[in-house]
Order: structure tokens, then C-alpha cells, then sequence
């Protein structure tokens, strides 16, 4: 099964204590794509100006990810993040938003984007989440993603595509704000009782837990001495466990225990350098070895 | 083998969304009695007024714990302790801190308990832990536990003291803060060089972690949807991992892990209720059947 990903594309200036970088790719929708590829083929739905870097479009086609879903804006400018993070890699400051072409973003899925079983609606205006939700003509099962500023600026839109998703991928902080609640575990089942079969909430170094209908599963992020940028975890996490799903064909409690642990494996990678750079490289066998030493710290 | 457990009596004013409750039973060595005497015999070494409740040494005494250290200071006052939680359950604020009889105390230990082979210095003034350590004659182990007031007050005597322990124990923000350092896996890879065989770093509802050298184990927390008082989950967690380990007579690898897992569950009794009420009638099968539970929703 393919996976369609809908999300951000952008570029991003970040500065953590490791360094700083300027007008990096990124975007929910790029995280995700280059995980979920490690897994299962991908259409990339989103918008970029043509100031994007075209030899990340083509890295993306080497990596089974279809781009006939990006819309490139000619003399159009990419939307621009940035973010300047802590010491603790966790408390971040805004320091840039330019909207850019994203703001003009009204998705259209080719034929056969529209075909795909699989579809995962990352970070985005809940409004172009249910644009895209709507014109999946099949779908066998779909999961979203979303973050604070659309939970404050669009809490009805967000609730309404929530009760049509199979699985929610949620940080902590914005479980307890969705469903306006101080407990994460306690939000986790509010947001449940929403329509997912499945909550999965992100922790970032704290790892992930999932919990559903009479199912619980708990992880520990993957130990790391050198984080050197946390942006895009959260979203290779879901990326890699959707196209780890899309590619085992079925969503059980076994399967998304599964889906979280390669996650937990893909999202120590990405943290590991700036961007998408550590995710370019990473073969079958550099996720066994973690998925197993994974297995071995954790077992008792 | 028994386990010697020298830190705080007290008693507490604890206000949590659940409640309020005045003036019970608690303290370091409390909560580490209780959880470790689940496993081993405990000698309790520690001080009170004489306005300490008598039927909670008497219930100590029908639970493996030698009083004999314990001081009560005739027409005494027990230290006195306040703390108001914000609805997250971690956040607090200090409301009542009166030392009372605690500012004379100078441990002495009977020669029973000098000769007990494992010693847990728990949360006390360095100056104390230190005392406490150079009267136990022939220690197989001896562990530590601290917090935020020692790392401040008395840095260096807390150094001196990690020095000579076997296993420290420490919250994740205490262990940034005495590492200085803010990451919390490299603050537990220092304090690790300071001494200690083993670093076992408590989260809270994140778990906890151990690592010493080639050696590293992940374990979240028990999920619980009720918690009504954290006070002393981190003692008790503590205790029951040193009860069992002087109940299995070894600090390796595996029971450290074991040890932990133990912490873990007992601990998930703690917070259920207020003070030390939950803690007083676990049972063996209550543990086991936590232990397992645990198990499955880690295990993949």
C-alpha cells in the first residue's frame, strides 16, 4: 500500500546549541515523506515556492516519494520557519513565519494520489487536512497529526476531521490542550473517545505510548548522548510509522506496536543533524540495529 | 541481607487536585522503609518528635522495619513538612518546612544495624549520609538518594558521599543540576564518573533509566489514570529497589534491572493515595500481577 502525506514543505532557520543553519528544507510533509519512504512508496501533497531546492525534489523521486502532489509556485517563495531552541533542546522561540506561498495551498490529489489506501494528514490548516480527506477515494485507513497553533486557531475543524481519522499522532503538551485536560494519559483517552481506534502520544525524549480500545503500548525515546537538532522528530516519528503500517498492509494493536518502535528508531536518526540530512542515508540494517538494541534496554 | 535506610521522618500537609490532607505520615525514610521492607528487614534510621503517631511504628514493626535507630525526642516536634501541587501533579509549592527535632539529629546506629550489609542514605543532609556511612562496618552496598536543597546547601559533602556509594539515585532534574549540565542522559554519563557503579535517574510519570559503564536500561513508568499524590513515589520507588536488592543479595546488571522494574510498580502504589496508606497492604500478587502487566505493554 502507498501512503499520501499532506503537510507543510519549508524551509527553516534553526539554531539549537549545536549550531545554526539558515533556509534548510523542511516541513511536516518533508519529515515525513523521507521516513515514510524507508517503508512503502509516498505521494507528497504540499506547496513550495520555486526557491526550493531542486535537488531535494529529486533525492524525494529516488526515494520512491511521487512529487506530481507539490505544487512548485513559480517566482513563488517557500513558506520560511524558524525556530531558536534551548540548551534543554525542548523550549524553543519563534523567530520566523513568512507564510508565503503556503497560504494560497488548496490541495488537489492527482488520480492516482487519490487511489491510495493509506492516507496520513500531517501538520497543516485542519481546513486543507479535510480538503485532502475528501477527495481519498478509498482510503483503508487514515491518521492525522497536528500541532498548538491550529488547536487554538481551529479547534472545530480539527475535532471534525479527528472523528474520521483511524489513528491521531499527538505531542503531550497539545493532547492535554485538545482535550483541555492537566493529565497526558487521562487527555490521551478523552482524545480517543473523539473517533480514533488509536492515540499515539508523542513524548519526545520520553518516548510514546499508544492507547486504545482495551490496547496500551509504551516506549522509551531511543537513547541519545548527541541530540543536535529535535526539529522533524515528532513528524519522522509519525512518518515512518505510517509507512511502516502502509507497508505491512494492516492496522492491528501488533502492527502500530510495530509502527511506534520503527518511529522511535527513524526519529533517533533524524535528530541526529540538522533537517532531513541524517534521515538521507539510513539503511535497513542501521534501523535493525537500533530497533534490536532498542529491545535490549527495554526488555525485562 | 537487610537493608539500613537513613533519611527523613515527617510529617505532611499535602494539597493535590484530589485533596488535602494535614499532618501525616511522611518522610524519606518513611516511604523507603515501607517500599524496601516489602523485600528485606530494614533498620530505620532516622529522628522524631514524640507527636510521630505510635501505631505507625508499631504497623513498622509488624512489617520487618527495626525502629531501634529511630530517635523520638521526648516533648519533641516531628519536622513538619508543606507542599500545595499545581494540577499537573509535579510542579509544587513549597507551604511548611519546620525542621523541628530534625535540625539535632546525629545518627547513631546500634551495632545490629552497623553490621547490615546494604545502606540506603535517602534524602538527609549530606553531613548526615556521611555519618550514618562511617558506622556501617562491612557494607556489601550502599546507595544514595538526594534532592534539590543538599545539591545547593552542600555540593561538595554530596560529592564526597557519591564517591563511596555503590548506586545513586537521583531525579532528572536534580541530576542536571548536580552535573550541571543540561541534558539529562550526559548528566547521569557524569555523575556516573563521579563514583557510583550505576546512575538510576527517576522521571516521574516518564519512568526511569539506569546506565553505568557498557550498561544502560529504560523503563517507563506504570500508567495510571488516578494518581492522587505523588509525594514520595521517588522514595518509594528507591526503597523497594534496594529491598530487593538485599533480598536477592547481588547488584548485577540484571537485578539492578529487576530492581527497578520493582521501584517502578511499588512506586504506582505509592501515588494512588495519600502518604503511605496505599503501600500498606500490597501484596506479593499485587505486585506480580503490576510486574506482568508492565511487561506487556513494553515488550514488543
Amino acid at each position: 500500500m502507498s501512503v499520501v502525506i499532506a503537510g507543510s514543505i519549508a524551509l527553516d532557520d534553526i539554531t539549537t546549541v549545536k549550531g545554526s543553519v539558515t533556509g534548510i528544507p523542511g516541513g511536516s510533509a518533508l519529515y515525513c515523506a523521507v521516513a515514510a519512504s524507508l517503508y512503502s512508496e509516498v505521494f507528497l501533497v504540499s506547496i513550495a515556492g520555486d526557491d526550493f531546492p531542486a535537488d531535494v525534489i529529486d533525492f524525494l523521486g529516488k526515494r520512491r516519494v511521487n512529487t506530481d502532489n507539490l505544487t512548485i509556485v513559480p517566482d513563488g517563495k517557500t513558506f520560511h520557519w524558524g525556530t531558536c531552541y534551548e540548551p534543554d533542546m525542548h523550549n524553543r522561540t519563534p523567530v520566523r513565519r513568512d507564510l508565503n506561498v503556503s497560504v494560497d495551498f488548496n490541495p488537489r490529489l492527482t488520480a492516482e494520489a487519490a487511489q491510495a489506501r493509506c492516507v496520513f494528514l500531517a501538520n497543516l490548516e485542519p481546513e486543507n487536512q479535510i480538503r485532502v480527506l475528501d477527495q481519498a477515494e478509498n482510503p483503508r485507513f487514515v491518521a492525522l497529526d497536528t500541532m498548538k497553533c491550529y488547536i487554538k486557531s481551529d479547534p472545530g475543524g480539527l475535532k471534525s476531521v479527528i472523528q474520521r481519522v483511524d489513528i491521531l499522532f499527538i505531542n503531550d503538551a497539545e493532547a492535554r490542550q485538545l482535550a483541555d485536560c492537566n493529565d497526558t494519559l487521562t487527555a490521551a483517552h478523552i482524545l480517543s473517545e473523539m473517533g480514533p481506534d488509536y492515540v499515539i502520544v508523542k513524548k519526545g525524549e520520553h518516548g510514546s505510548f499508544a492507547c486504545a480500545d482495551g490496547v496500551f503500548f509504551t516506549i522509551p525515546a531511543y537513547p541519545l548522548d548527541d541530540v543536535t537538532d529535535p526539529t522533524g522528530a515528532g513528524d519522522s516519528y509519525a512518518g515512518a510509522a505510517m509507512g511502516f503500517l502502509a507497508g505491512h498492509h494492516t492496522v492491528t494493536p501488533d502492527t502500530v506496536k510495530s509502527a511506534m518502535v520503527h518511529g522511535t528508531v527513524v526519529a533517533s536518526f533524524c535528530v541526529e543533524d540538522f533537517g532531513i540530512e541524517s534521515m538521507r542515508n539510513i539503511t535497513p540494517a542501521d534501523i535493525r540495529i537500533r530497533k534490536d538494541h532498542l529491545r535490549s534496554i527495554t526488555s525485562f
